[in-house]
């Protein structure tokens, strides 16, 4: 039971609604901040922290404390070349299906 | 805790990539028999049917049984109005997603 259709090329850790959007998100800057990327998302704390840990474990996020003497600590994320890869990859995917509906437009 | 970002728009049931492959296939023609979609797809009767009985539940996908006389059943799978109303509103949050990756070729 094997098919080449683009379905079966999707990672289910990028394909997630919300890991998506955060990559796709990250893919447009150098770094953001959590709560910059919590407040794109529309995420709570405990769940972007949640995905963030999926991601990193899958090496596509890169998740950096800086801790500035006498100022809060910052939460820094970035796409790593292999979560920008593994993004354009799913992309490809996605537009090969979603260029299949006819449009009625 | 709001955001108007795009995957919030994201619905699962259609986001799941197998659904997702199945409403695709099934926009672009008018109806296909259960195996046809099985062998596609590249799924399991088992999985195929698992993922029917979800589409079918939201409205989104119709399955018929025919069985001409003297004839084995025929199982025939077509994407409803409402199915076809929510994969193109899938493909509209999907595409403003995608699209806002930056382009690296």
């Amino acid at each position: 039971m094997t098919s080449d259709h683009p379905v079966s090329q999707i990672d289910e850790t990028v394909h997630q609604r919300y890991r998506l959007g955060i990559m796709a998100f990250l893919s447009g800057v150098e770094r953001a901040d959590f709560r910059t990327a919590r407040e794109e998302l529309g995420l709570t704390d405990g769940n972007l922290n949640r995905h963030l840990v999926l991601l990193a474990d899958a090496g596509f996020v890169d998740v950096t404390k800086v801790a500035p003497e006498g100022k809060r600590t910052r939460t820094w994320l970035s796409l790593t070349p292999a979560g920008r890869a593994a993004l354009d990859e799913h992309v490809r995917a996605l537009r090969s299906i979603i260029d299949s509906v006819p449009d009625r437009t």
